[in-house]
């Protein structure tokens, strides 16, 4: 068995690693051959590694993998996800046939985030063995219903009693330049669905009906009018969208029976998504008390306060770049929603101009550079003790 | 030729006339066959039959049939139409084949209106050829677009310099027993489209995006908070009804680009429709500025003032049913909206409990009465001076 080690010449080539991931089609959920390929990576490198498969359908079965390396000392965790969102058509090569093209590497999953699987396993090859415990939390189901994803994988260290010091999500977060931006926490999200009973009926006799779509509009006016709040040192502010009406009335001399409407709201750490939809239901009951409001909360606010951490990070990525990156709670949700609970979590990988999109593609210089960057956040990261 | 006059057995049955009408299948727009009979029994009774055919697609070609008798005197019109709307499945008999059954005429247009012709020409035989002029308004289109209908009619009676001085349209006005209600006016009825664009986004990232929603929300609700009117001595408030919203997101992480709302006005004779149309503009365009708005004026309100017309109608309803009329002006639009331009206009006619609806009928007696009625009406019509 090769064991990498201080001194001794690195093996892993981070652009063919990322190339030989790109190859295996994952579209979401991942199962099988990049399983497979990240685990044949991973044990020369001394890791212990754990697959499984959890769930049941509509949202699984899905595979997960837990590659720990060492048992003592302090413990940190790389996160990240082998699935990827579907190519669609319209590629200048095929989306799972990596191709170099300009000092570019193109693939589904090159920034989303393949390369940065790659780049990691290429980094924990230059970290020292005895420096400390370092794993691999891989999830082959961020972009989907990620319901037997991340979590099962909390679940599954919990059992086996893993708890990391601290975790880095390698999610794509550089904006132009790899090192602009670094994530420290997320919004949280909540979408609302309201339903507005009423009765049908025609509009020459408009006592005999009951229309729902005033009192569904007078609801929307006074959400409309609420400021959640006004954002703080980390966060923007919350913000309500509605993104839906729907009535589904094509007979101009109908008053319709049924009216609904959706929203959707990102909100910063001053709350909660299930105070939200008390909220709001409250707000819509007061027009409309008939109505049914539903919330379905798909992840909560987090924030990993400025310190220690997020500190090691940006001097490696500074180090390596030349930038200092915004620290940014900004964007969708991510995992590391669920990984903010159990430690210090700050997301930092490649750029994402063009992740999810046609022609993905990595610079091969960011990937790297990215190795080195996460190679010195994990030595930093075994070496010192950081603020929780 | 035979010529009906005081005195002279009536030989039209109102009866066979209404069923060889009904066995005419003339789903709007109506043409030919029923015409041809309706000329035919016309023709014995004195009356000149001008039928012609206008209009062009999509809204025509449509046929219609102006029968007068007389040129002196006074002049009453008798005003309908022959089309019907579709009969759909599940009638006990076939809808184009009358059947009577416990001392009802079922079939396609027995009460709506074929019944209220087969009624006027069964009148007209009864009134003296030289008490004044009568005349029958019939279109092949009420049913339908109607632009070629009443409209056409009235421009073909200008050119022949033909002008009534009472006008009775036979649409079914009675509630629960013949004679029970006369409509003296009607609402007029206008829809509005409103059409808010926005720019698309996602809701992680509303400053780069323009949800219409909100502005469509505060228009619609300004909109709401709006009183028309309180209503007049013989007409119900105008009423605004919001029937329908679009919106058509699937997505629930991103703002819509696009949001559009559908109003049905149905306004009082203190209101115009074009005037209504500019009302709604202005609040929208205070909330939207960029937004679209488009109306369409299904009819103006109409009112003919009750007075010597709608008297002598009342009397005559009495004098053969024991009931006293309600003068109402509710329902939606009917053509007494294009000829109570003309004249003194008022709507009287038989049930409409089973107007458009399946296995429509009219009792036999109710037929009779209507004769007896409409005789009455054109009697004391062509001997009085009524107010205008
Ligand atoms: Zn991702
Ligand atoms: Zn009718």
């Amino acid at each position: 068995m090769h064991s990498a080690g201080k001194g001794s010449e690195p093996v892993v080539d981070v652009v063919d690693l990322a190339a030989r991931l790109i190859a295996c089609d994952s579209v979401t959920p991942a199962q099988g051959a990049v399983f497979d390929l990240l685990g044949a990576a991973l044990v020369p490198l001394g890791f212990v590694v754990d697959r499984f498969v959890t769930g049941e359908a509509p949202d699984g079965p899905v595979e997960n993998l837990l590659a720990v390396r060492g048992s003592g000392g302090r413990h940190v965790a790389f996160a990240g996800h082998v699935d990827v969102v579907a190519p669609g058509p319209g590629w200048a090569s095929p989306p799972f046939a990596p191709e170099q093209r300009h000092g570019l590497l193109f693939g589904r999953g090159a920034v989303d985030m393949k390369g940065a699987v790659a780049a990691f396993v290429a980094a924990a090859e230059r970290v020292p063995a005895d420096a400390g415990t370092i794993s691999l939390i891989i999830t082959g189901d961020e972009e989907g219903p990620a319901v037997y994803g991340t979590r099962a994988l909390i679940d599954r260290m919990a059992a086996r009693g893993i708890a990391p010091d601290l975790c880095l999500v390698g999610e794509p977060t550089s904006q132009q330049r790899l090192g602009d931006m670094v994530k420290i926490g997320r919004r949280g999200s909540v979408n609302i669905w309201i339903d507005v009973p009423g009765r049908q009926g025609h509009v020459a006799y408009p006592h005999l009906a009951d229309n729902p779509i005033p009192k569904l509009v007078a609801a929307l006016g006074a959400i409309e009018a609420v400021t959640l709040d006004t954002g703080n040192a980390w966060f923007q502010p919350s913000n309500i969208e509605v993104t839906d009406i729907t009535v589904g009335n094509p007979a101009t001399n109908v008053i319709p029976g049924h009216a609904a409407a959706r929203l959707s709201i990102r909100f910063n750490d001053e709350h909660r998504g299930d105070e939200l939809v008390e909220r709001i239901t409250a707000i819509v009951h007061a027009h409309a008390p008939e109505a049914r409001v539903e919330g379905r909360i798909s992840g909560e606010a987090f924030l990993t306060q400025p310190g220690a951490f997020s500190a090691l990070v940006s001097a490696a990525i500074e180090r390596h770049t030349g930038l200092t990156p915004e620290l940014s709670t900004t964007g969708g949700t991510s995992d590391a929603r669920f990984l903010s609970r159990l430690c210090p979590t700050v997301e930092f990988g490649l750029l994402n101009a063009t992740m999810h999109k046609v022609d993905e593609a990595v610079a091969v210089d960011d990937l790297r550079a990215l190795v080195a960057i996460y190679a010195d956040i994990a030595l930093a990261g075994l070496a010192t003790q950081p603020t929780r």
